[in-house]
């Protein structure tokens, strides 16, 4: 159907550095970023300067920075993986695309280079069809429609407020996975972008996704850190969690959530079997996350995002608060969240 | 991860015959065909005599067949596209694989001719994962696995009993959109195939499709007749009906649905523009059917796939009765349908 134009001043590309070098990885995506404001926000782990190339519109954000806008007792919250929710904080544009240090762009069946910010934006902007599934993928794509059967009345679809896009080479396994199948590469490029269907839950990975700040931002929380967290995607599930916070908000207030293109080609970095030795936390709490999450009904007054999170993180603290004590950290980390939302997340930083 | 072999005694291929000239469309097949036994059911309106090639193992049902085994009163139930479910009503096999007679083998991304076969027994031997999306799709093809945070108890997964295939050059689009977009072809080959998930629902194109007949054969009904159907797909709901009831009753059986791949090449035929003074009647029941099927629930005890047709008829008749006696017709074809298939479908033919 339509195509979609992207404004530069609606779109912030967030990257959370784990890494000092990042010149191969901007040098990268310079044709797909040099547009777009950034934001990148620093590890407050990570000690050495960050090497970034010329030619970026973009801010950085340090440790002294975050401790400075959300107090010294509360910028735990964004070590590691979690330092990206800093710029979900301080952003002010509509849309957040974020895409993980190790990742640069990926090609198509075609060979060619794939634009993921244009994707994502064109995910976004274009309609969701949570309520009936479409056999032929997103019928909004180009080329396509909706299929015999469809319902007229459920074609004009709902405003999509998060994106998921996939990966080639390194697919976003757990430790156990990728130890196990040590050699194995995602070479499969799927030309699709599916609305995930109401109600249905599913791993949100947060090596490349892009939301809708002003529709879901509070949502996207970080709140699940494992005990012996490491600088690993395969040791976190702090994006699984929030993830599926926002598929439950979105489904509650009657919101869109697609997965598909675009893709990212993920370069390797660790190694899974040292690793085993801290994931299986993260493998486990799962078996109590997905049924809780495909259980948990909000109350029809929770009509914001924000409002979600709040009668999300009581229904945490009730109901897992009793299986793990992480799960109590997580509801008071949400809480935490939502308070800063409303003082930094919308009238703006104290920078 | 594994694949699976496909056992010749296993699988009947049925191909409702709307046109007496089969020669090409069996020519086509005839290297994915040959190794398996075919019933084809002749559409009891069709005048001429088949022309069928030689060389393959089938069985020819016609009008006097099917007036003979389920009485004439009974015969109108499989006229037109319905034809068809009176060969899954023969069959004797685990699986059944059906395409139209205006489909040909599609070719892949990498122009490899697609066994539409094949791929579809492999679709209903490997698990479906209705109760959590795997964002790489099928996690059981070749080179795909489960991604991070997907419950490890959730990855048996559960028996697949509904395999949806899609098409090439023609899409199975309704009159309107036909009409609409008469240039329109679908080019878009997408390398995946997806479980729908649990509760949601989709519109089953009998076009390319295959399913388990032991698992949900009974569910497979030709129940919702169009005043003026016609012999033209995008004329007829009848699959749409029927796929609903079938993915409603493997949600209450714990089975699973697949759609995706394989691809069929669909040829043109037919003039939507003349369709459409007919089809607006299969548009506008969608905007009842379809809530219906989201809605209804079955009862506990009802653990056979004949069983549930039976209480679905029922709630059809008190649900959808008032609205338009359509419904109710298609309750009685349940009831019907049921019946003939505890004393033809499960014990044999009287042929």
């Amino acid at each position: 159907m339509s195509q979609v134009t992207v404004n530069e001043s609606e779109v912030d590309i967030v990257i959370g550095a784990l890494h000092s070098e990042l010149t191969s990885f901007m040098n990268a995506w310079r044709p797909f970023f040099s547009r777009f404001h950034l934001i990148i926000v620093k590890d407050p782990d990570l000690k050495e300067d960050l090497q970034i190339p010329e030619g970026f519109m973009l801010d950085i954000y340090t440790k002294s920075d975050i401790e400075r806008v959300v107090g010294s007792s509360t910028a735990a919250l964004f070590s590691g993986y979690s330092c990206r929710y800093f710029g979900y904080l301080v952003s002010r544009k509509k849309y957040i695309v974020c895409v993980d240090d190790d990742c640069i762009p990926a090609r198509d069946n075609m060979g060619n280079v794939v634009d993921a910010v244009d994707q994502h934006i064109f995910n976004l902007k274009t309609p969701a069809t949570p309520f009936f599934f479409n056999t032929l993928y997103d019928p909004f794509c180009k080329g396509a429609d909706f299929v015999r059967g469809y319902p007229f009345s459920l074609r004009s679809g709902v405003d999509c407020a998060l994106s998921c896009g996939l990966w080639l080479n390194m697919a976003d396994f757990d430790a156990p996975t990728q130890a196990l199948k040590a050699g194995q590469r995602n070479t499969r490029y799927v030309d699709a972008v599916v609305t995930i269907p109401v109600r249905a839950m599913m791993p949100v990975s947060g090596i490349n996704m892009a939301f809708d700040r002003e529709l879901v931002g509070p949502a996207l929380v970080p709140a699940l850190r494992l005990a012996g967290e490491g600088k690993l995607r395969w040791e976190t599930v702090e994006d699984i969690w929030s993830g599926m916070c926002v598929k439950v908000i979105c489904d509650h207030l009657g919101l869109g959530v697609k997965s598909g293109l675009p893709y990212v080609y993920r370069t390797e970095r660790g190694n899974a079997i040292e690793s085993l030795k801290k994931e299986w936390q993260g493998v486990k709490l799962m078996e109590d996350v997905v049924p809780f999450f495909q259980s948990v009904r909000l109350p029809q007054a929770a009509t914001t995002a924000e409002a979600c999170v709040v009668e999300m993180a009581k229904t945490v603290k009730d109901q897992l608060g009793k299986v793990d004590p992480i799960f109590s950290r997580a509801a008071e980390a949400m809480e935490e969240w939502v308070k800063l939302w409303k003082s930094v997340g919308i009238v703006g930083p104290r920078i």
